[in-house]
């Protein structure tokens, strides 16, 4: 399935109504792994409303595939948040100064946690920017990525020393598929998985 | 696409590894919207890791899915994390006391957000109370729902103060995905999208 062409009369309907609202102020209330931001807004109606956002800087997020076996690279990595070591991720990690570009930051994770290096970078997004937006009370952005036929390495580059991952290589589309309806794969991995697949079924890799 | 069967022994090795490790303690370091909890656990190698994980009750998250036109009802939601008036979301909400049952809670927020009454829910998930995890970092749990063919209400529940959601109905497939491929829909709703596309496609709803 290819993009349609939507009309332009009908493209303009649906991105009626955007814009910001006025921000009176912005407070950090909590420094952490993640900062949580005290933003007041003026609403329409004239009231201030306040908001607790998160913010952190972009991730890249990547579905490592392999074209000839028609499988995927997921992560059994453990996650705090549930405290579990075998919850099923995907590559992901945070966009920084050290990185020379997204596509380095998209290679180094891959390296780093799926042990896979090289590879075709196809970009999932269709923005301008390659971006999505994070969730509705954050404004971390994701960068999703899939990495076409990346060649796995004896000698990666380490984990950091508050990560548990194990990259499992050769899993089929259907036992993606099934991990993640059963509850075995985080909310930004399924967001990833599902996005990914209707990618590569664009892409004519997959029925 | 039905689900596969996957081999009892494939499906041990894919869910091996599992397990939580020992919780050394656990301080709430900030409350608000969200609360964040600074959670210390004994890695593997005997040293102890602190992180924040943030907690919230769990949310529905819905597509309403009309079979007659094969369309969806999508929001565009005021988004506090960036700031913007024009996002697409899709309905959600916070499973709390009030609600009688995840169904009750399902049918409430769907006629608040996207002022629709009634019609068939139809869980997404395969796990057996029905949830997906959140991301890494989050304890919160998502109960995905489609509801099929409910009815418009001219006189919804009244949305809180701290919402501006205008829902969209009639918003085909492919206008849909549109919209997300061009970030312009949180990655919650993008999650929740695709999935529901997939379970549509399961149930032969779509091609």
């Amino acid at each position: 399935m290819r993009l349609p062409q939507i009309a332009p009369a009908r493209l303009a309907e649906l991105l009626s109504g955007g814009g910001s609202l006025p921000v009176l102020s912005e407070k950090v209330v909590y420094r952490g792994w993640r900062n949580v931001i005290k933003r007041t807004v003026q609403f329409p109606n004239g009231q201030p409303v306040s908001f607790d956002v998160t913010d952190a800087p972009p991730a890249v997020i990547v579905l490592p595939w392999c074209s000839r076996t028609k499988t995927v690279t997921l992560l059994k990595e453990y996650c705090p948040g549930v405290n579990e070591k075998g919850m099923f991720t995907l590559v992901a990690g945070l966009y920084e100064a050290k990185h020379t570009s997204v596509e380095d930051c998209v290679r180094c994770e891959t390296e780093e946690e799926a042990q896979l290096r090289g590879g075709t970078l196809i970009p999932v997004m269709s923005s301008a920017d390659g971006s999505m937006p994070g969730a509705k009370y954050t404004a971390q952005r994701f960068l999703p990525y899939i990495v076409k036929d990346a060649t796995p390495v004896s000698d990666p580059r380490p984990l950091d020393d508050d990560e548990i991952i194990v990259p499992v290589h050769g899993i089929s589309v259907e036992e993606a598929v099934w991990i993640a309806l059963h509850g075995r794969m985080t909310s930004t991995g399924c967001m990833m998985l599902f996005l990914a697949l209707h990618k590569l079924r664009e892409l004519k890799e997959i029925e």
